[in-house]
């Protein structure tokens, strides 16, 4: 078992792995990525993974890669490393060129991927839930696409560290609740489950899309819809999905207490209907 | 004469110059640049960008690092070239730790150069002006902090390119012109000078400070005052400035005929003195 690193097609230690300093996605933040996870040997959802790549690719207008060809090289890392609950890392920028906003002409997309062992949350946090402040959403204006230009989240999650707490949640200028750093938000109100719908302001998570393809199986209703921040300081649940947050009780925001500051049964009911999909 | 590249003390050939891919800058566009141009063998502006460099550290939160170790390195850089007219492009990441939002405890900040001959303007821009579109402004909410989230920027650059102007000018969705690509805006309306006035909405340029100088050494006002896309396309005359636009008379913006036409007297004059200002 081992941590490797993949860059064009070569497999390294970790600390080994280096990109040319004018690779676009280090003078413009102008790469794609994913995070991939793996369970007991087997990685989940690895084709929606694959599908939101390419759409971040096309959105940015990268030139195509082969599918089949970042599946191997996935696979070749994943199998490499021997880790069976692994986190896999992977990086698409649009290429290496002297440094202009324009796109070069001809780019050749640097790949670039680690593998490592998932960094669990805290066991407690399935228990007890975790916590959470907002922050003003200071992103950019395409968060549909999975790039690197993260910054404003790396500032949201560190305030919320600093804070003593787990997360940040985003809340638009205008009061509408957006997402969490890296998770999607999902609320309880009035007995019924709500999210942000799939606009340019929020990720289209996996784990989001998992969730609601599980309430539609069991035949929970669940509104993709806009709410503010009023209506999430006073939801009965609020939980966080993810590919690492997986479905995460926020029981505590900005301070106030959430529902009666426990775990809530649609958190619990469809955390369990995860595992046994992730299982299945 | 030589284009050249440094990383981390260390001058190389540019196509040997590599960073590790968990540098924070990669994988979170972490990361603070500078551009700073020579004119006859002088670094223009040396300290008012070392001054800008040093609030975007703070403003991120970055470790301190020692002003006269980077002044140094610049010039050796520099001296190495043997470039004459060079641009230097400067830039600072949070440094290199496994991937995660939150901050690393004890960050080593990752600082990288390249040297080379500035890529002018084309000279008939000076002579005719150069032609411009709008687009809605992506960008994140801390354009004052000179980062590289500049994806939004370089989407709209290659917006331009495609529609076959020279840049692209960003309006807010309120109708607010913010500034260019990789300048700031200036206009004359009624005979007054106008420029978006320093929020966090754009980037304090170097040389919209120097203009804003040479305006008040010639007593001709200027107001820093919002205006709106109206304004602009109402305007008597528009121009950029930045370090590589210098002052750059845009003659047409979204296809319509900005003035008569022609570079107007505000903008010649002002290149003019800039001209001047650079030469003392």
């Amino acid at each position: 078992m081992q941590e490797l690193a993949y860059v064009n097609g070569n497999i390294m230690p970790i600390d080994e792995a280096k990109v040319p300093i004018e690779d676009r996605g280090y003078n413009f933040g102008d790469a794609a990525y994913e995070y991939i996870a793996s369970y007991q040997g087997k990685l989940f959802c690895l084709e929606e993974h694959l599908d939101r790549l390419e759409r971040s690719m096309a959105a940015l207008s990268f030139p195509g890669m082969s599918r089949e060809d970042i599946r191997v090289a996935i696979l070749e890392l994943f199998k490499r490393s021997g880790i069976e609950r692994a986190g896999i890392y992977l990086q698409i920028s649009r290429g290496v060129a002297p440094r202009d906003h324009a796109y070069p002409e001809a780019p050749q997309p640097q790949f670039m991927m680690t593998v490592r062992p998932v960094h669990e949350k805290p066991p407690e946090f399935r228990h007890e839930g975790a916590t959470a402040i907002t922050v003003t959403d200071l992103r950019w204006g395409r968060c549909d696409i999975k790039t690197v230009q993260l910054l404003a989240n790396a500032m949201a999650k560190q305030q919320a560290v600093q804070t003593g707490v787990f997360d940040a949640i985003f809340v638009s200028d205008t009061g509408i609740v957006r997402e969490a750093t890296s998770s999607n938000v999902m609320i309880v109100k009035n007995g019924r489950l709500a999210t942000h719908p799939l606009t340019e302001q929020t990720l289209p998570g996996i784990t989001r899309q998992v969730i609601l393809e599980i309430c539609n199986h069991k035949k929970l209703p669940v509104e993709e819809r806009f709410f503010e921040l009023d209506t999430l300081y006073a939801a009965e649940e609020v939980f966080l999905t993810g590919t690492v947050t997986e479905v995460l009780p926020i029981v505590s925001i900005d301070g106030r207490t959430i529902g009666d500051g426990n775990v809530g049964p649609a958190a619990q009911e469809l955390y369990q209907a995860l595992l046994e999909r992730i299982g299945a």
